[in-house]
This record gives structure tokens, C-alpha cells and sequence, in this order.
């Protein structure tokens, strides 16, 4: 017999698996005739114990899960540590685990957290991670989930991120505003739903400003260190060269100023630099680093918030929903300000 | 009925917890005759049982707990990364617990991970850390345990550390080689190991330099960043200023470079600053930071190894052991280099 899943009751019923899930949580966003459809069918499919399970297994662990890609990175060490205020505050236990971006071991992870050691799970996904089968076989094990920062839009809950887009447009004016004209994007992965709204924003500004955007000077860095160094190193150093650089993440601006340090590049009057990021030290480096702070305590409060309520109700699902909290950009010396 | 352990059963037979542990794990180090002593009063003490108990769970979960303080701090995350490498060859999960460097979180995750979700734990204990009753308890429940970094060193087990002591003695000495007459040493917390051997390392220097010892240049900054930034303050504002500043970790290395911004201090000519530290942006500083690098991958690489060769065997205890890695000093302009 197939597995019975929110997803094969909606296409049974032929209504949004959003319904179903409303539907079960006896919201008032349904008409009851539709309720009463979904929970007979629910029934039938002996779908319903699912909640019992659940909600046993939540009083049981106190517990919730943080899977996310890396710790050597400010702004997952800062989310991690509001996910944390809010967990003490509810009584709750919380475990780290990492991906190391690699979607094997995110696929290795959520298998293990199928086993009930945990009652919820907060997310941001690797930068490999092409699929989300596997979120999926997670949630309808009853766990509740929420993502963070990087999201996988496919999957129906609450998504909690900053607003990554309007932050790349004003990150790429602003070096507009300093001057630069062929302004380079560095990206980690186009499989990132964060990094493919920066990129859109930059292109936005760029179309804005009327510049016409180069394909070339969009640079996939990758995940590896001494790859980012290469395709950085390989850029500056092309003919026509770039005179600004906007960072999707804060290593690959870090990665630039070696780069430049080797090449005996000056920041900013060779190269205007920008990025994503939420060292408490950019006001030390040299030059002082310009950068879009995400409010990333805030962020991680915030997703925890959402859970931390659904587990009390014991609720079975979170509806789709998108929480976009602001970034701020701190301009510096590397922008020439 | 009291409880049985190694401890209880090491005073009723008037020989060490080390003896009886070693006796347990079949040892060549102990007599045939002290082996029979001992497993004969653990058989009478029902403690037998525990072996079983706790090789069965490990058969069972797979999955081993890290405990550190915080991860918004290189040496942890490059530690962590070197753990994780050991569990992924060895197929276990790695769940990661923070104690935000609090006393009261530490004891509550021990008495978490009694309930046997793992089967070994790799510990860093928390700067507030001044008893080890809590992970005792742990060790009497069969959970083996490694700590790396910050020991107790009552607690009979393998630890892995770099060479604290000889490290301080050599950043203090590169500091008076580098014409530095007045340092002070910035500290974390009195009740930690390795904080303590970096200062005895200070001291030592001073001695050998016939530098006489001022206890007002040891500065307690304690973990708060409002309250390190204060303490650094009024250190480089107090009459008779130091010259120089060894930082027990970068946190307190940075905010010193901030003060110093406010104050208006040029670092290295009005300032030296040394510190131990693990990122990889020290050489991006305004001035580059000389550091003392600690083999953090190394040292998590390490302590997962020993962890795993133990739950492999089967073994109900580790013995007592130090492992030490050595550190590198970096010498950078923050010291006039």
C-alpha cells in the first residue's frame, strides 16, 4: 500500500494540499462542507493517528532539530543563538545538526530525525539541494517544520528570510551611486533560492541604471575555498576587468580581498566591494568592509517563534507563509565611503 | 540504595577509579588478582549491567553529542568540522549542544543525554564551569566521554588540548622581544583550564625576562562584550599604560583593536596585541593580527578518534590521558612585524 500524506489526500479529494491542511486544523478559512470531506477521507485512509503520534511524541521529547549548512559563517551562528533564546524560553532542548552543504548528508539527517527523537525542525538547506523529497517524507512523519534563510518554496510552511531581493538592488546601486560600471556578481550556488533573489536584484538595479548586464561578470565560486580563490583570481585579472564587486556571501568577499592582496589590487580604488554579511568585524578589516547586515538573531527568533506556537497547539501543519524581515547596508571604505 | 560506579566501587575496594576501570576493561596493566577483586564486588554491586546497557545502546543510536560553549567562534567551528570528518568515515551522527558558556545549560544537556540517546559525547565545558558532578553522572551511565580544549581534569578520560602553557609563554615573548615593557593578559575566566595555562605560560615568560609580575595587567574581561569593551577601556585609560595586550582569545583581541579606534591608539606603535585565535581573516585586520593558531581541526580530529576507537571496542571507560597538539604563533604588524 502507497503512503498516505497530506499531498495524496489533496489530489484524491482534487484540492490544494494547503486545504487539506487547513481543513485538519479545523480552520475557520474552510467551509465545512470541505472539513468534512477531508476528515472522512483522512479516516478512511487512516491518516487521522498521525496527530495522535505526533502529539505524543512532542510531550514526550522537548526537543526540536537545526539543520543548516555550516557554523563557520556569522550569520548561522547568530540565528542559531536566537533559535536558542526562544528554545530556553519554552523549555526546549535543541540540536545542531550540519550539512556541511552536501545534500547527501541533509538527506542522511532527515532520515535519522524520522525516528522521533524530536518533535520539530528548523531549516535552511544546502547549497547542493536540488530536490525536497526528503523534506517532505519528514513532515508527514507529523514532524512540523520551518524554514530559514534558505528555503525550498515547493514545500508548504512557514519561510522565514530577509528580503534578499530589494537588498541586492540597493547593494548594487549603491556601488552604482560610488561610480562603478561593470559591477561583478559573485555567486555560491544558482541552486540557492536566497542567492537567486540577490542576483535578481542585482540585475534589477543594473537594468535600472540602464547598464547592460554581462553574463560574464556573474561568477559561480562554488563551495571550495580554493575554487572561489580561482574563479575570483580568473576575473580580476580577464581583460576589461570589473571595478566593483557585490559578494552573495561574506567568505567570497574575504576570498576578494586576498585576492586583490596578491594582485596588488587597492579596495576601493581599483575595485569597489560589497556583500552579505554579519561579522562583528568589517569595521576592522582593511579597508573597512561595506555590508548588508541580515538581522539574523531576529531571523532565527523569529522561525522558532512560529514553531514553538504550532507545537503548543499541537497543530499538524504551518500554512505557507513568507516572513521577510529587513537587511540594513553599512556602508564603509571598501565602497569608497 | 545508593548508586554503584566506578568511584563507589574504587573506595570500597580501597584502590583508584582508574584501577577499577582498567581491571573492567581487562587490562594488562592490573593483576590477575586485583581483576578478580574487582569484577567479584561489581558482579555483588549489580554493576555489571551497565557494560551490556551501554554497548547495546550504542549498537542502537549511532550517534555521538558534541558540547561546547559557542559556535560564534573559529576555534569551535573548525574543531566541530575535524569531529564531524571522524564520525562520517565512522557512519555516526553528530548532534551538536551549546551551553552559551552557561554552568546551568551544561548540567541540564548531561542530564538530557542520561535518557541514551547517544552513545559518546566530545566535551568543551563551559567557562562558568567550577564542579564536574554533572559529568560524572554522564560516565556512571556508560556514555563514554573526550574532552578537547576546555578539561576538568578530575575527570578521568582522554583529553585533547594544544600546548596552552608553552603557547603563552611564547606570544608573551615574542611581545618583549618586540621592545614591549608593560603587558597585561586579558582573560576569559579564572576557572578555565586552558585560560590558566596561557597565564601561567605569561607569567613564566615575565619571570624568565626578569619582568616583575603587576596583577593589575591581569584583566578578568569575563564574557559579555559590553562588559570585555569596558574592562579594555579602563586598562588602556589607567595611568602608566601597557604596551602590550595578550589576548586569551581573539574576542577579546578585537575588542581591544576597537577600543583602541575610540581611543584613538595606533596599534602596534602605542599597542602590541597577540592572541590566540582561529580565523581566517587575521591577515585582512587593520593592522594584520599576529596569532597564536591552534590546530583546532587537529584537536576535533583527535578527541573523535579516541572516541571512536573506545565505542568500537566496546569499552566501558577511557583511560586518563593528555594528548597535546602544538599551536603556531604567526607573527603579523599587530606586533610590529
Amino acid at each position: 500500500m502507497s503512503k498516505v500524506n497530506l499531498k495524496t489526500l489533496a489530489a484524491e479529494l482534487g484540492v490544494s494540499v494547503s486545504t487539506v491542511s487547513k481543513a485538519l486544523q479545523n480552520s475557520y478559512e474552510i467551509s465545512e462542507e470541505t472539513k468534512q470531506r477531508v476528515v472522512t477521507l483522512a479516516k478512511q485512509r487512516n491518516f487521522r493517528p498521525n496527530v495522535y503520534a505526533s502529539s505524543l511524541r512532542r510531550q514526550q521529547t522537548r526537543t526540536i532539530a537545526v539543520i543548516v549548512p555550516e557554523i563557520a559563517n556569522n550569520f548561522f551562528a547568530f540565528a542559531i543563538n536566537g533559535i536558542e533564546e526562544i528554545a530556553q524560553e519554552n523549555d526546549y532542548h535543541v540540536l545542531i545538526y550540519l550539512t556541511h552543504d552536501s545534500y547527501e548528508k541533509e538527506v542522511s539527517i532527515c532520515e535519522h530525525l524520522q525516528s522521533g527523537r524530536i518533535d520539530g525542525v528548523l531549516m535552511s538547506v544546502s547549497t547542493e539541494t536540488n530536490d525536497y523529497e526528503h523534506i517532505a517524507k519528514l513532515m508527514d512523519k507529523g514532524i512540523l517544520l520551518v524554514f530559514f534563510d534558505r528555503v525550498r518554496h515547493e514545500i508548504e510552511t512557514a519561510k522565514v528570510t530577509t528580503d534578499d531581493f530589494v537588498s541586492g538592488l540597493n547593494a548594487t546601486e549603491h556601488l552604482i551611486e560610488q561610480g562603478a560600471k561593470r559591477i561583478a556578481y559573485l555567486s555560491l550556488s544558482s541552486k540557492l533560492s536566497i542567492d537567486n533573489k540577490r542576483k535578481a536584484g542585482y540585475m534589477e538595479a543594473l537594468l535600472k541604471h540602464n547598464i547592460e548586464f554581462d553574463p560574464n561578470l556573474v561568477v559561480a565560486c562554488g563551495n571550495q575555498q580554493h575554487e572561489a580563490y580561482q574563479r575570483i583570481k580568473e576575473l580580476l585579472t580577464s581583460p576589461n576587468r570589473t571595478d566593483a564587486v557585490f559578494a552573495s556571501v561574506e567568505k567570497l568577499a574575504t576570498e576578494t580581498y586576498m585576492v586583490c592582496q596578491e594582485l596588488g589590487l587597492k579596495i576601493p580604488n581599483d575595485l569597489k566591494v560589497i556583500c552579505f554579511s554579519n561579522t562583528t568585524i568589517a569595521s576592522l578589516l582593511n579597508p573597512s568592509l561595506s555590508t548588508v547586515v541580515q538581522p539574523a538573531f531576529e531571523i532565527g527568533k523569529q522561525a522558532a517563534n512560529i514553531l514553538f506556537q504550532h507545537l503548543e497547539r499541537k497543530n499538524i501543519s504551518i500554512l505557507n507563509e513568507n516572513i521577510i524581515l529587513k537587511s540594513v547596508l553599512v556602508a564603509r571604505e571598501s565602497t569608497g565611503c
